[in-house]
């Protein structure tokens, strides 16, 4: 039997059930993701599988450099097979890392592979993969409508002219590519040069000067119109932990000053600034009706060595494991004052925060959407087995699983989508395992298959109203 | 076969052994829950089950709100069977969460109702409940005798004059029914309006006048010896962290003082004044021989435009992160030095506490008595089988389960008894499990058995001294 | 069948043929230990098993204050016989925690015992082991040497003159036994007295004299090189978080003469010193190719009542909870960028770090050495079941599980090396559950006993250059 088969993680007759009978077949909604539009528009070709693999995936290299590996053959010099082989040579080695599991997924779902990558596979695979890409049907569009994808949400800078989803609207593939709203360079102030670098591009794209925090504000609310123009229906933020200190207009307006003197503000600034900042974009997103998105807990660039020979995202991002729940809280209650929140989904990277998220989001629903404000699926670190399982347990424990949006793939690759499966698989199998052990009623079976396509596609359809 | 069935949660035949040998027939001590005494002595009789299951449950009103069901339908004004109705209609929803499990407890356990709870159901369970509740055995405290419950310790206000518990001595009706020390208010200068207010109850009820710290402390300690006269045997603290810092007497004074004049402390102020008082509170409770609860973790009314619309324990209340340890620590150990050290039982909020408060209760057991300070049962967000399995193994992992005093309500409702039958079942089960897989020793089953009675039952009887 | 048999911890065919067929045969590498070096060079005969078990073990300590045992019985005067019928007595009540399953284990294959511990038992089982302690093959050497030990690490304090280990060297008795550098008692500044009376220790060892923090790492260079010369391989830190602030050399040179002078340094100055000194040793071993562990977490000597009466490690520490990933990181990356990052192993104490620490652990590899920085075993409160599966899972992952230096005892005792059998159970149990659910491919059977191997013994074997 193949080690990705039918019953892969479906450890029980319900579990099977429900994932073949009413997972298996929904389409795919991936709302949020770093696919670039331009390799979209381009419909990329690849060149070989190390590109489509290894060039852009810090989780591989993370693996790579711990299994001993040498750098030349990460993200170095060294030949595309070279890499290859380097990489097939560490397969076996993550054993029960979520790479040993997406890896053959991909490999069986893309191409149809059935071996287990390791020493002696490698050429014979590499050599597979390799004259499939070469051919019409493994160019980027066609992998995404592999999938069934219905809809594709990119993450996109304010500053963008997104061109190139213009552009596949206007050469529709199938799969709808939607723009989603990402500020954070216009929060960026901790760097005054590289921030008044982006200003200027801002203002460009605005069409005016940005000389004030009230004519930031002012672009990227005309932005935020575009961006709904072009289809937009969900932002998104990333940040250590939520900001919400109290502060004056006055007060921001003088710390933007200072940045755009060149001033990096203290501490203190910083965090009044981002209070102001998140919080005039949230109330942008309520007045349109999206959805807005809060990534928390990421600590970038730790090693800084490799940051500057290689830069961001390569692989040097961590944990970080700041408080969140006192400013989360005011944060929101803020805008639920004013009658401005948002549909909003929370996101946390370390999972001793799972409760506190959780907890933290049905403070705030109001009745006025099932599942208006909701925990995120497990995210980066945390998209895996142990991580999705956790993340399903506390939110069904402290909220609603019923109600939950479900899986994205928050991934820079036009083959990642099988994490989708992997996500219904184990949802179907900790239902699955609750209907075995009695804690769930079998005769209900019919509300949790319901349950189960809600989860994997109704909500979110729903939810983003795609 | 019923949903809530003879093994219900119990997955082998250790488990059920266990729960229907030993488990099933004790008694039950709730030593601490939020019941009306007032209530309880009027013995209440309920006008529908709309009143008895909605008309407080902040869970379930959470559980509404992220089912998109309007307010209106919750706290507002809609009729019994409307709101009923609703939540009919969401109980399907909450599969997996605990609500499910324990709403369909108290069907069966309170008024032998084997149905599912869903819209195709509602009108029918409505009608039949509503008639039971019409019944003279289904009145408060025939609703209590019910389950086998010996004790209940209410949640009660140094100022309280304790005239409905008076009332229940005199006119007994087979459960011995407590008040619990409970000082949150006395504590409460951060809002010195409403403090000043209540040391004007409490000085009346103390018969003194309330005008230093010194004389706090002299109307409580009177107040505490009524409260021992009435068979008062445990207190109970609410708050975010431990408070420990250094402070004097003066310190103490000048910042009373400042609050009797309407000025708010600052945080170290707060800080100084709970250390104060907390330390102060914990040393009348060793001085009478009483065990001291300490409720670690809530961040309450965080949304603040429910809080002025509806006001506080209406469901917006969350889980903090502030660190716990090193204040717990100290706090605890300045008491060992004085030998002021009573029974004490520490709960968590917040899951990633479970470790260090388990660490921190048994680094102050000092032989005097079996599990002299523990790790109190799963609570709150953390009162359902996930956070029970991971408290009963925390306690297991790095203290005594056997020694621990078992489950609470903490609830304000007169059928959350069946709590108790749940957390027994999961009990039986963890230890089941451990059998089944070797992990305790099958020749042991007799001490296993007596275990399970004492963790029921026995070991609270004997903790408290009921 | 006994308690303690063949299939222990081990729920399915494959655990049972991965222990059995690779696990239980290798050798124990036990490379961090608190084993006396001096008991070691003697060849302690134990006067009896209340000497062994129950002489300094704060594990069983703490069991017995939990369960009502007055202090005289566990530190006091009380007899060998009362104190082990004490423990006795204990031990059912010490059901799913460690000691119920480590103490069997030691009966089991120390002593050959396979009767229970409990009141009934005591006697003979007290007679048994102590007439076998009186023998030859129950010395500390001969005890060492019947579980296979190939390497013991012993955890020493720089000033040290390593005499014991240099008698072992010339007196061998099958196993290697290492010297291990552990300085923290010269980075112990807060404490401005005992520290003064240490650098004269040190300055001794060092032949010279100590009057500046320069002097100090001179001093300290010294005694490492001298370590290095004695065989000794890698260094051990323990601290309640990573500290890593700004300084500069003028800054802790003024912070030194101030502590010289009896000054106790404010946070700020501690911090400072600490990031320095900790920085410096982390160069040493870089330079040595050491590796270096860092035990982070610990809160000690919580209880002043008991440490004024019983001094520190006997029972009153417990597990602390400030962050640790900013500081964390920040000291890393100084020292990648330095090129003097040495092979590093982080352990935490409290369980909400595991994810924080193997990201860490992950962010600084470099393609140098398989597995170079690394999250370590479950450790004092975590040394057990829950605390192991949770350390291999996160381990998994979100690193390279395969490259895993694997388990050590940390123990003071004689006999505690069946805990290496117990981890390389659960190892092997998690293992074979991955298989049996098809998460792992039953085809790489061969792959994985290799990893078992690896992991119980040739990593470190590796890793360390033993």
């Amino acid at each position: 039997m193949s080690f990705i088969n039918e019953v892969f993680m479906l450890s029980n007759d319900f579990a099977r059930e429900l994932y073949h009978g009413s997972a298996e077949g929904m389409p795919i909604i991936d709302y949020h993701c770093h696919l670039s539009p331009q390799e979209i528009a381009e419909n990329i070709q690849f060149s070989d599988i190390t590109q489509l693999w290894l060039g852009g995936d810090h989780y591989k290299w993370r693996a790579l450099r711990a299994n001993g590996v040498p750098e030349d053959y990460i993200t170095g010099g060294r030949s595309s097979w070279e890499k290859f082989e380097k990489w097939a040579e560490t397969m076996p080695y993550a054993m029960r890392n979520p790479l040993y599991h997406w890896s053959h997924l991909e490999l069986k779902r893309v191409f149809g592979i059935d071996k287990l990558l390791k020493p002696e596979t490698a050429r014979e695979i590499y050599e597979e993969c390799n004259a499939m890409l070469a051919m019409e049907e493994f160019r980027g569009q066609a992998l995404i409508r592999k999938f069934g994808v219905e809809v594709v949400c990119t993450t996109d800078d304010p500053a963008d002219d997104l061109r190139w989803h213009r552009r596949i609207s206007l050469e529709p593939f199938g799969t709808k590519v939607l723009p989603a709203w990402r500020p954070d360079k216009a929060m960026a102030i901790e760097n005054p040069k590289t921030y008044v670098a982006y200003l200027d591009r801002l203002g460009e794209a605005a069409d005016m000067e940005i000389d004030s925090y009230a004519g930031l504000i002012e672009a990227l609310r005309k932005r935020h119109g575009f961006f709904a123009s072009m289809g937009c229906k969900l932002s998104d933020h990333g940040m250590e932990t939520f900001s919400s200190a109290d502060y004056t207009e006055r007060e921001i307006e003088l710390i933007f000053k200072d940045v755009l003197m060149g001033k990096v503000p203290d501490a203190a600034g910083l965090d009044k600034f981002r209070s102001a900042f998140l919080h005039d974009m949230a109330v942008m997103d309520a007045e349109k009706g999206w959805a807005q998105q809060y990534h928390v807990g990421p600590l970038r660039n730790n090693n800084e060595k490799m940051f500057r020979l290689i830069g961001p995202d390569t692989g040097f991002d961590a944990i970080g494991d700041l408080p969140v729940a006192a400013a989360g809280h005011k944060f929101f209650s803020r805008l639920a004052m004013e009658d401005k929140l948002a549909k909003t989904i929370l996101y946390c990277l370390n999972p001793k925060d799972n409760a506190v998220m959780t907890a933290m989001a049905y403070t705030f629903n109001d009745g006025t959407f099932p599942g208006k404000m909701q925990f995120g699926s497990g995210w980066w670190f945390l998209d895996q087995e142990d991580g999705m399982r956790k993340q399903l347990d506390t939110l069904s424990f402290m909220g609603l699983l019923s109600r939950f949006v479900g899986m994205l793939t928050d991934s820079r690759s036009f083959i990642s989508y099988p994490r989708h499966e992997y996500f219904r698989r184990i949802l179907c199998d900790v239902l699955g395992r609750d209907l075995e052990l009695g804690k769930l009623p079998e005769t209900e079976m019919p509300f949790i298959h319901q349950m189960v396509k809600d989860i994997s596609y109704f909500n979110a359809k729903r939810y983003f109203d795609f």
